[in-house]
């Protein structure tokens, strides 16, 4: 197979498509076979607060979606990624010029767990995170290499991440995490530990009667202890059919 | 007013009412003007899991609820309940013995602060806990001294009652607790420090669109860092209507 140019002028790579995003006509281009967004990065793309003039930073960014997202949904000034793997910051990259971002977004190369080292301290108001979910005893390896390091603590960790979220933040800064509700309690406590505050939570349910599969977090750095536990989001009203919570938030 | 003798055999002094508790043919004297149980202790002990044979120890105890309630829905084979406050173990110890339940449920007057030495380290299989809610800085302090001692953190904090808890329990033993949602986030952190490791959680939601205003927890001492979030308990279908599960936990 050889490359092609789509309509907009940016190249698809064999594998490659163009997905809409359904917010400001933007497009994204994926790879069904190494790694393409879920819904987690659209309901943190959803559930964090951007406001105006404001300078983000998505740690783990993939293939672009969520400061891509952000971009559409806010009026932030500025929106950074910062992607370990080359692939998927190359697909983030001609995602953003398809949609003639590239003076609003930017696509870093670089670890996580070296950011405030590349970024300097307290140089963001918001930090985002869709990180690995996954700790090296739960679950199994996949075999591909680009979806085992998105979905597996490999080259980073739960710690990790927060930790260079709190050095990029400035005071009061706010840090937006989605992860699985298993690791729920390590989670609040490396956050607190590392003076990243929970002040709000969203648990998401698949069905009303059903556990959580995803939760939603709302940090601020500095702030006092209190947190506002949300009403759920449930996904699904019957089989196959969203609830309208979802349908707002995916832009239909 | 003069005290009366129930057809029980026991006193009711002024003020007092005896309710009837739906398990066992169970009774319990209360006193509306100082303190009478809620929801929270109802469902903290649907909560909790006893086997049988274990012991059991509930920290904070007012007028015995959740220990009589417990013994009424377990096997387990001893019951004790510690309270701070003379006016309420009394109340507590009369109800016991309404129900008949000398040989099963012990009231201790003490303090939760010294617990463990009262009681012994590793003395315990199983301990919960329906403690004060509010912390200095949050709610208006009740005039009447007997409720603000059960609602305010005025003679023991989250941390004495988690601190004690760990001490009491044996290796494995587990710690039950109902709270409320806006101090998870420090909730989660006291009990990782102290090794009560939180394994299921379960919120309560007045209404399925509503914030929740009760978590019930459930810790393993020395466990992994695992945690189950189950599905909401949601207490109304509609207005005054109970859901089915409220229903099932009361007993009706």
């Amino acid at each position: 197979m050889m490359n092609k140019e789509t309509d907009l002028g940016v190249l698809l790579k064999p594998g490659e498509r163009v997905d809409d995003l359904h917010r400001n006509q933007y497009k994204i281009i994926q790879n069904t076979k190494k790694f393409c967004f879920g819904m987690d990065a659209v309901l943190l793309s959803g559930y964090t607060k951007v406001l105006p003039g404001e300078k983000v930073l998505d740690l783990g960014c993939g293939t672009g979606i969520i400061p891509i997202l952000l971009e559409a949904k806010t009026q932030g000034k500025h929106f950074t990624g910062l992607e370990i793997q080359e692939e998927s910051a190359d697909m983030a990259r001609r995602s953003i010029a398809m949609n003639k971002l590239e003076d609003k977004v930017d696509i870093v190369v670089g670890d996580i767990k070296e950011a405030s080292a590349l970024f300097g301290l307290a140089s963001f108001d918001v930090v985002t995170s869709n990180p690995p979910y996954m700790n090296h005893s739960h679950g199994i390896i996949n075999q591909a290499e680009s979806k085992a390091i998105a979905r597996h603590e490999i080259l980073c960790s739960l710690e990790d991440v927060v930790r260079e979220a709190t050095r990029l933040l400035m005071p009061n800064g706010r840090f937006y995490l989605v992860h699985r509700p298993f690791r729920l309690a390590e989670i609040i406590k490396v956050l607190v530990d590392y003076g990243l505050e929970p002040k709000r939570m969203k648990l998401v349910h698949p069905f009303v009667d059903k556990e959580p599969n995803m939760v939603l977090l709302e940090c601020i750095k500095g702030a006092k202890s209190r947190i506002t536990v949300e009403a759920p989001l449930i996904v699904y009203k019957e089989q196959n059919i969203y609830t309208e919570e979802i349908y707002d938030i995916y832009g239909y």
